[in-house]
């Protein structure tokens, strides 16, 4: 407990800038420290500097600080001990964070790392973003607040994030959804019956797979290359099988984070096009660039002329999880079709939430550049830990995204995450990012933890390795000796 | 416009209270009005003081008036127009209002009354709640965000609710949901497949029908009695037609009205443990009893020992509908179940959301209280302009829920709707409310508008009444002679 670092009260104050412009007091204070908290700024367990000290060197009353103290305490930000001062907690409501369909439900245990969830904390401006929000929703209080297609002012933003990605797009065809599931859902039942042939690529995303089971379709699995997508076989997929639908994830792609090209999307669509086939391209992590100074390819949408590609997006993975908010992109009669199918799913997504959502995209840039700075030193120390501990294991740096893709060096996943779970760090196997149970020598890492923990986790993830192995009397596969 | 009522600056001193409490200044004024229109306290339309007048009853600066007036004109409360002072208004975001499933989205014009959807302004308590829920909101921005259960906190305010309505419930058997559609479509995705028998009340509420139409179900439809259930005949059904489950509700039926007895709740559950039936309770209506003072039915669940009985409940009708929150109280193991089943439809509900409803939820029954009041008086003004203005048309006074299920003296509901939509007025027709397009003497009239709405809704109605009897060449029914 001791040996943790401690923050200066010189470093604290330069941290804090211009903390004043949010107004007067300890609560101005205490938001700014929140904000330092959530965006990673101030790392998880670092030691604060005494009440006093940081009066002090704030050149404000202790009473200001010991309130600003108090209200993080009560909120979990800060945890203090008698004799060792004060240190830096992240509060989860005490919710369950839990991503994959039909997860079993075993709980990590107290000191256990989960992996199993590719998701980041709130961003610093959450606060402020909801403040604002609260005060455009007095606008709303008289009427029913039910509306289908969602919040116009919200609609015009995210079509305007169209328009700068290339992609000219009108405030009609923009339908706000409760997230990209439940986006899939929808488009699901508008789009697809029991039978029907729908193109996916292997490995994907588990919980698109459920929404497609629940949905009856037939897969039409196109399987991922080694280094991205094997658009031959895609076109031949849709020459033979003639999926009316396909469900794909171009920009790093979960789990294998790569990026389509140009002209694999252009070569993509036209297939699509000559089948018939409409497309359902999920963008959740395109906002996740983590070196947009490389040029970025065109949405898959703007290589369309028919109307065939339906682009889906959310809040979720870029800004926070809590928030449920997502969007369509289609077509004004496609739009119009969703918004009544609504009715019989769930009417319509909450106006708060909307608000939240609109103003954080407001802020986009800010927002996108604090997550980025924060992803790229976890990525990188999850790479470098991983070098060190496990070299045996495989991967592709991704440039964007909140995975890597791990190939275990000729291990089986499933021994290998139920040797993790005894070792204190939870795992997908690969496995489960497949409809048929394959791709078993592979899992997925997502980067979204302090670094810290994920080199933790690397450390505990040598061990059940090393267990396997000698548990195993040797190799699981041939192919590693 | 001159004619318009004028509050005076004494009856707004009265009306205003204690504003004071709500901190000092302009924005203290401005939320304290703001309250008293949501709350239909302060009629819309209703003149109020000029800001010099008011200033000087309230014995503050004209500086806090005009900052106070100009604040609720940019969000839509107020309206000024130079030379005949300001009045209430209703702002509504600009929201499109509509309810029913496969609505043709025929938008009302100018000045058209909207009578297809049963639905509330917010309650006055709204932001207060907002600011309390976004103050709890920092304790889970450290998390992912995502808790298929929904949060613990509000899940123990739902179970106390089903405690005090004497129906012992613990945390574990409450799942969040994103409202009552959304629970009635998660449960349908665990409880039904294909092709299963599902029994229902006709007439009912069509977007349940649309959700069930979705799951692929086949109706078993019971009719309802001019005066309720025919508990005989339900329990006929169960044993031909033997369902594995049906939707039911038994609190201010929608859209009838009707109370389910005691002696048929218990009728009802038994007839569903001999068929080995699960029975959905959908109780959004319930908490819109209009005369509380009288004995109230035990909640369908409590006569119930075999966990059959599912209860649906939801924040839209006695709140507000722009939160979508609800509820599901089942068995624990069945929560267990709904909680992953949420994983393929739209992972979880959004926090913020969710700690609104929890506070909403605390002030219950000063909330209630005030519905009470506002739905009582409107209900009264409805019914008072009918016996007025189509005295030929039948109904019954509901105790409870937003509603009247009038019978139209031998019209055919579908040509009044026409007419009447040409008239100025929107409808729904009672065959929206079965599933085969019968009950066409009926139409539902919400009663949720301002008074001074329906008695001019009404008299549009009769004056199309007479227009649709002059242009038929006579009575369209010969009942009617």
């Amino acid at each position: 407990m001791g040996s943790r670092p401690l923050i200066a009260g010189d470093d604290m104050v330069r941290l804090l800038g211009p903390w004043r412009r949010r107004g007067p007091g300890y609560a101005a204070l205490a938001a700014t420290l929140r904000s330092l908290v959530l965006d990673g700024r101030l790392p998880l367990r670092v030691r604060l500097p005494s009440e006093r000290a940081l009066a002090i060197a704030l050149g404000v009353s202790r009473t200001t600080t010991t309130a600003a103290y108090d209200l993080l305490r009560d909120e979990g930000y800060v945890e203090s001990r008698r004799g060792s001062g004060s240190h830096i907690a992240l509060p989860t409501g005490g919710a369950v964070d839990r991503e994959v369909a039909g997860g079993e439900g075993v709980s990590a245990g107290p000191g256990s790392i989960d992996l199993t969830i590719a998701a980041m904390p709130a961003p610093g401006a959450m606060m402020e973003a909801v403040s604002r929000a609260s005060r455009d929703l007095t606008g709303f209080l008289g009427g029913s607040g039910y509306d289908p297609s969602g919040v116009p002012s919200l609609r015009r933003v995210v079509a305007n994030h169209f328009d700068e990605r290339g992609l000219p797009t009108s405030e009609e065809q923009i339908v706000i959804t409760s997230g990209a599931q439940h986006a899939l859902t929808l488009l699901l039942h508008v789009l697809v019956g029991p039978g029907d042939p729908v193109l996916i690529e292997e490995p994907s995303y588990p919980n698109a797979f459920e929404a497609l089971r629940r949905a009856r379709i037939r897969f039409v699995p196109a399987s991922m290359r080694d280094d991205g997508w094997d658009v031959e076989m895609m076109a031949s997929l849709w020459r033979t099988a003639v999926p009316r639908l396909a469900y794909l994830i171009c920009d790093f792609q979960n789990p294998t984070g790569f990026l389509m090209t140009d002209g694999e999307r252009a070569a993509v669509v036209a297939a699509a096009a000559r089948a018939g086939s409409h497309v359902i391209v999920d963008e959740t992590f395109a906002q996740i660039d983590l070196e947009p100074w490389r040029a970025t390819p065109r949405p898959l949408a703007a290589h369309d002329r028919e109307g065939r590609v339906i682009s889906i997006g959310s809040m979720s993975k870029a800004y926070w999880g809590g928030l449920r908010v997502g969007w369509i992109r289609c077509t004004t009669a496609l739009a119009h079709r969703l918004a009544r199918a609504r009715a019989g799913l769930d009417l319509s997504t909450p106006v708060l939430e909307q608000l939240v959502a609109e103003h954080l995209l407001r802020m986009g840039e800010s927002v996108l550049a604090e997550r980025r700075g924060l992803l790229t030193s976890r990525r990188d120390a999850l790479v470098g830990a991983l070098h060190r501990d496990l070299p045996a294991w495989r991967f592709r740096l991704p440039r964007g995204g909140l995975c890597l893709w791990a190939e275990l060096g000729g291990a089986d996943a499933e021994a290998l995450v139920y040797a993790a779970d005894a070792g204190g760090v939870r795992l997908i196997p690969g496995s489960t990012f497949s409809v048929d149970g394959t791709l078993n020598r592979r899992v997925r890492l997502p980067y979204t933890q302090p670094a810290h923990a994920l080199e933790e986790a690397v450390e505990r993830l040598a061990a059940a390795d090393r267990r396997l192995r000698l548990g195993a009397g040797g190799p699981t596969d041939q192919s590693m000796v």
